[in-house]
């Protein structure tokens, strides 16, 4: 390696390792902001991380950085593999913000800031006319966003879907959700009209300390690493890493709703074993973290849905759980636990749909974010489009707003494209099950109370990767061939035509 | 006022704000660390503080920045009166960071790393010999650190004592001391001597949950803002602030002793109300924080003692606690209950110590170091000077080193001359009481259950100044004169007297 490529690299090692610095302390700041500041305490906060984040856009833009960076994706056949992978991510990235001009991407944040406020009175008031002129300066944006960024390869929608979701466009989503269509929409139909059993134990009081219990069992049963990782308590439950031993999920707990605090985190566990399995070289680099918004979602859902929906894997640890909450679960069977965790029904609100009906929502968001970018729908008409398809799809008729299209915040965050990310990842973790099947017997192992052998499959084909590969190629390999959506209808109906004998 | 001046106070108001972001930010992680970090988490986190230490420090002592403080310093008196106090204080601590040589302080700070290894060691081992080279060292920089330091005003050990307590030198803790030593010591020995009744209720299993409603309780009662604050669960507690509007205290939870984090919250919230009551004008400035440690403490020591040991004050708050507590405490009385949070014993610990024998202890250290540094002592002979006075103080032999000399963690850290504070302050408490006392009657506003009037008194007198004037100046001021430890030995002598009927 020549003396002049040394010097490039260990002067990008250095500015790497001061914007890893920054990146670090405001996640920090982020996350204290979101479980034990005061509400007060927003006051500097905003003020301080403005400082910071313009640190962070001065190295990351300045000349030197640039052309560290120019020099490197030169040389980057000098380079190991994984680095020139690093290199040739940030120089898109360089060039992407390029494109965009300065003063409208400055704009475009400051319409955020308000459009978020104006999202949460929206949805407060339950009156969509207030949101309503945000997103639709969002929307402008995003479509002269999608003109700046559009090449060759990427138009229209598919520029925004690409930033989510690395290699998939409408051609593919189009592909799957037709599949859903056709094959999920008339199941789901057929499930709905099946009459339901009551589960009285769901609507008692669990007390928040057992709660916890029952998560940090579920933390070790799924091999999650406490002394890399923490639980903490948020209104909305996420997970957070800066690197792979330092991997946090946060969890809400109502008090009438066990359910929701089981299944958040075994979902949120899953996301965090993907984030602590992340090969150790890859914690000083920009490529440690986990590969895409799907492949992320395919590993959550595969824990939550996969796994934490199975029969075989109560079989062994309902016990446990009947013991923590023996006063309310003492009389309740197996066979009782498992139907109700697995109940479906035609809902409004995605984030608490079941795992059958949520690829609906998703589809639905798909399709009118679709008309949105490309011009055949005008955000006036939206809530109607939106209380159509809910209608189409679900039968039923939205109450209100803050039950229909107000109910998420991505819009408002500027999140086009992101959605369909969701029903992807869903539909992936269906077909990894089965490839995973193929190399060893999944239910036996969750009837031996193992999922030590699931994680290191999981940690091999996937994880350990970080962001080292483009993820259709980590994702590929992991199935050994194409994305195929049938594998995911395979799953869903194997498993709901047994439990509502179809 | 001058152009020239304007440019630099505002040139000046930059680099404050960027020095104020770094602070902030470390101070988050700090906070972090210690509550909900896991354990791995510590090695990205040690290179990542340094990098931001030495962000600060590089625009502490960067030519730019002290330029401006001497230029600001030059035209004191054209400067409104607080901010001439920040750039006096400023100009000290840059002139005094300049007589020690950069080289030493970096060694010394690689010493105290190791010393804080191996008085963990050494503690959990209970042999002093492990930690016995590390403080040699210590003490040894300490020596010299004096030498660099002393003044015409200040030698040998006042130089430490000054940098921990404003304007306190030997003259003023060796009067304060003997004070203690005479009158105190036998009295002690008096009360120690009385047979003390049992209290089974201490003994039992007090729910973490309750515990914490119980520190909440507390928290309310005594005027904490919570949207302005917050509590978090930590081994040791702390008060932590950034500003006025983000001040937390964090507390631990024994659940057989449910007293320790009763009057552990009850002392932070002191600390927590000292800081949320300082003016709002000094969020942004660097003299915003209490004043002093001795200060800080006379504010937490008055609200753990005074106040929180009180039986005008359990008389009426003892019902919520024995409600919350109805188990363990229903057939307890008020006079049983307040019998138990003023139980005076001779014993080994200094912070499990009650009201009366803490300053005793801290009388202990306080020679110790003063031995330690005129050199009339050295390390080896250390730990049997130290059971010779805990001998002498309170006739106890003391069974292992992790009792004695090794139970703090003050030397390790480098402290030497902050243990005298927390007697100070806990003095200066029972003199603001009897000050206090004159301007409106105390007791009955705690049988009303009325702790605003106490609060305010405290924000008035004190809290509101933050640092924008000397110590010695507020609390003179508040006083209406100069400290005395008569009111102490009043106050400690007048109530324990009556509850040991001496």
């Amino acid at each position: 390696m020549e003396n002049n490529l040394k010097d490039y690299i260990s002067q990008y090692y250095k500015i790497r390792k001061k914007m890893k610095t920054l990146y670090y302390v405001m996640n920090v700041v982020y996350f204290d902001a979101a479980t034990v500041a005061p509400p007060k305490s927003y006051i500097e906060r905003g003020e301080y991380m403005g400082i910071l984040s313009e640190d962070v856009y001065k190295l990351k833009t300045s000349d030197e950085f640039v052309n560290i960076v120019e020099k490197l994706y030169e040389s980057k056949n000098q380079l190991d593999l994984d680095f020139a992978h690093e290199i040739t991510l940030l120089k898109e990235e360089i060039e992407q913000a390029k494109k965009i001009p300065m003063d409208e991407m400055i704009e475009f944040e400051k319409t955020l800031n308000e459009a978020q406020v104006k999202w949460e009175e929206a949805k407060h008031k339950s009156d969509f006319s207030i949101f309503q002129p945000f997103l639709e300066k969002i929307v402008e944006y995003k479509r002269k966003e999608v003109k700046y960024l559009e090449t060759e390869e990427f138009k229209g929608y598919d520029v925004l879907l690409n930033m989510f979701e690395r290699g998939y466009t409408q051609i593919e989503y189009d592909e799957f959700f037709n599949v859903i269509k056709e094959e999920l929409v008339p199941f789901v139909k057929q499930v709905c009209a099946v009459k339901k059993q009551n589960f009285p134990f769901s609507k008692m009081m669990y007390e928040k300390t057992k709660q916890e219990e029952v998560a940090k069992y579920m933390g070790d049963v799924l091999c999650f690493d406490f002394s890399k990782g923490s639980m903490a308590e948020t209104e909305h439950p996420f997970t957070w890493n800066t690197n792979n031993h330092n991997v946090r999920i946060t969890n809400h707990f109502h008090e009438n709703d066990f359910a929701s605090s089981l299944f958040s985190a075994i979902h949120e566990f899953g996301h965090a074993l993907y984030e602590q399995n992340v090969d150790d070289k890859f914690n000083d680099t920009f490529i440690g973290g986990g590969v895409s918004m799907a492949m992320h979602e395919s590993q959550s859902r595969f824990y939550e849905n996969v796994i934490g929906r199975n029969y075989a894997f109560w079989k062994i640890h309902y016990p446990k759980i009947q013991e923590i909450y023996q006063e309310q679960l003492k009389n309740v069977s197996l066979d009782d636990f498992y139907q109700y965790i697995n109940n479906v029904e035609a809902s409004f609100i995605r984030t608490e749909a079941d795992e059958l009906t949520y690829p609906l929502h998703v589809m639905l968001r798909y399709e009118l974010e679709k008309e949105l970018i490309s011009g055949t729908l005008e955000v006036k008409d939206l809530e109607k489009a939106w209380n159509n398809k809910i209608k189409e799809y679900f039968g039923l008729e939205v109450p209100c707003s803050a039950m229909g299209v107000l109910q998420d915040s991505h819009w408002s965050g500027g999140s086009i494209g992101y959605f369909p990310t969701y029903a992807l990842g869903s539909a992936i973790s269906a077909q990894l099950y089965y490839n995973m099947q193929e190399e060893f017997d999944v239910i036996q192992s969750l009837k031996e109370g193992n999922t030590k052998d699931i994680n290191n499959w999981l940690k091999e084909k996937i994880h350990k990767f970080g962001s080292s590969k483009y993820p259709k190629e980590i994702l590929e390999k992991a199935l050994n061939g194409k994305f195929d959506a049938k594998y995911y209808i395979q799953y869903l109906k194997e498993k709901y035509s047994k439990i509502y004998s179809i």
